[in-house]
């Protein structure tokens, strides 16, 4: 399993801060708001009570599951039997829990190229063979059935995983094309995994979710993005009926159970002062994409990503590789030179990501600002022919 | 993956409370005792600052990892390197990662039967071949080396998972026998991975650490059971420097990181205050278990597992095999009639455990005081010879 790039460069952050150094982090994907106050408190109170806090049932505590089963008829309309949700330790456990569950070692689970890294690896980790699906622009970044089939028939295909938002691209895929692929999936038993951590952020396009759709698909979600909880480790799936009698075996085995305390205080989330805290974080995404988007012409970048949702800009560097040949030497210059940090497209694409980089919106509109500023003035500087010292 | 019988007996239990039975428990290996007051004092001042809580390293944060290491110094007089500390989402996240990193699909790894069902369950999910150890009273409930060897003939082995205390027996292995188990690990290459969970809850008997003994060994603990914090999700490795870099890739793309205030709050678990209040449980189990070895001769089961450690008594049934036929019907028997829940070996043993019934000791000595006179008064009912009504 490779090592991420992106923990060189947290490292090297670290230790440039450490020195002094004025340095402006647009790599995390993880919105700098923390929770809302209605968690907090609740989770405050239940510490300060000296709340015992032992095992849960493996599959979250019910008024949990209860709040999701609503949330799921608020947001997308869709009556979900509270049976069919299982609480996670977050998407990284939904992840480990539906791949054990739906697949063997040796199957082939197909995912699109970029992509958020920890699928390949814990696929890869579980013996599951990783099937690449390349999607650049022409695809919106995103697998199209002719792919899909193209694969299943070459080598067969047990799985396929999509995400919308995607990490790191931010396109989505619309309800027109989810049906499509899920309507392929359902004809040909493939079984499709649709990570759905990052709905709620999206910029005018519509939060589609596979649970709407198809009731064979394993639908992924979290507590970390929208509402601002990454550190809580909480997120959910919403299964298929076959899957939820294997998911409860094995969740007790390999989790024992999501922590207590956070899935107590998670009730709160769903509360409309939570749902608004949440709503107008997504604003301040929104309004840093701005200040990016707006000045795409002055930074001369190559091919953007549609960044429909999630808080991602993914940008093939265009003359810049002249310059610098490939995106982590760009990167680390950066970082060095204007102490800006953004992440190479490599950890996402091993193929193309050497052209490609990450910005994270995350850090709002400010520290984007002020990202991009010293951006154009670091590549304004190594476009100046070079001067004798 | 086999469903657990404790599970339909917890499902009961909460069926038969909802009708307003007045049940005891002594099913679950869950401290009643909850976090020392500093831990939930230090979470509860995290979440009332509505601190931002966002990933941390995959490994751990450093003033716990530090924490942890002073821990060892204390407690083992060993010295052991921050770098090799690795904190995980409970000891699940654990035995999870360290499976992943240290063993390869179609491994064959020997643990003693009986023993805690997760580490068949997940080594059976990674596709790792279990090997059972017929671990009965003979062996004091713990692996021998002539096991080992006997295995390590006939089919090769990769690994051997230890625990001491061991659940469900309570049983412990001294430093001679851990030092000579040890030694022949490192003799024949096969990974020794040593659950120390049960840690501190001792009758008398030496807590030893193979951390002491044998630097490559995976070591595994978890702040739920001494410090009584099981659903908080929070445990940790000691690792032997070749599982450094596996494990820490491993780390992110499994669990992104262990939960964040949890963490935090975790530091002070170490104060002399926390250490106190956890010494002070061990008083308690310490008294539930007089109670229950100081009434073996009325209850007149048969063989008992020596409980030097954890907080179960794992019991043979002796003469009541004669009137129930097996342990998961005299739980059942015992749960319907006299309201005690105790739970039959099969989830420990799938072959001997039919025989057996785990009870914890963790209630404490009022609720185990009378669920022993209840199971007498039971046991004494169904003495009699039938009336006809």
């Amino acid at each position: 399993m490779p090592g991420f790039e992106v923990m060189s460069i947290l490292g090297r952050i670290d230790a440039m801060r450490a020195e002094g150094r004025d340095v402006v982090s647009l790599t995390a994907g993880e919105p700098g708001s923390g929770a809302p106050v209605g968690v907090n408190q609740a989770a405050a109170q239940i510490h300060a009570n000296n709340t015992v806090l032992n095992y849960t049932a493996a599959m979250g505590i019910m008024p949990l599951r209860e709040a999701i089963a609503e949330h799921y008829r608020r947001w997308y309309g869709v009556s979900v039997p509270v049976e069919r949700i299982a609480v996670t330790t977050g998407s990284s456990g939904a992840f480990m829990l539906s791949f054990l569950a739906a697949f063997d070692p040796g199957d082939r689970v197909a995912l699109a190229r970029p992509g958020y890294p920890a699928y390949r690896n814990i696929l890869t980790a579980l013996g599951i063979e990783v099937v690449d699906l390349d999607c650049g622009p022409a695809e919106r970044f995103q697998p199209t059935v002719a792919q899909l089939e193209a694969q299943r028939r070459s080598g067969g295909l047990a799985g396929v995983i999509l995400a919308s938002p995607a990490n790191p691209t931010g396109t989505m895929i619309d309800r027109e094309k989810l049906t499509t692929l899920s309507g392929w999936c359902a004809e040909h038993e493939v079984q499709l995994v649709s990570d759905e951590i990052y709905h709620g952020i999206s910029f005018g396009a519509e939060n589609v979710s596979a649970s709407e759709i198809d009731a064979r698909a394993v639908v992924i979600s979290s507590f970390s993005k929208y509402w601002g909880m990454p550190g809580w480790r909480l997120g959910w799936m919403v299964l298929p009926e076959h899957l939820v009698d294997p998911v409860s075996r094995l969740a007790g085995n390999v989790a024992l159970c999501p922590p207590h305390a956070t899935q107590l205080a998670a009730v709160e989330a769903f509360t409309p002062e939570s749902l608004s805290f949440a709503a107008g974080q997504v604003h301040g995404y929104a309004a840093a994409r701005q200040v990016v988007l707006s000045q795409l012409g002055d930074l001369g970048w190559g091919e953007v990503a549609p960044a429909d949702g999630a808080f991602y800009v993914y940008a093939h560097l265009g003359a810049q590789l002249d310059r610098f040949g490939n995106s982590t030497a760009y990167c680390q210059a950066l970082l060095e030179e204007a102490g800006v940090a953004i992440v190479p497209g490599t950890d996402f694409d091993p193929v193309a990501g050497a052209q490609w980089v990450r910005l994270s919106l995350a850090p709002g509109e400010p520290a984007v600002a002020e990202g991009i500023r010293r951006i154009l003035q670091f590549q304004q500087g190594h476009a100046q022919p070079e001067r004798i010292s």
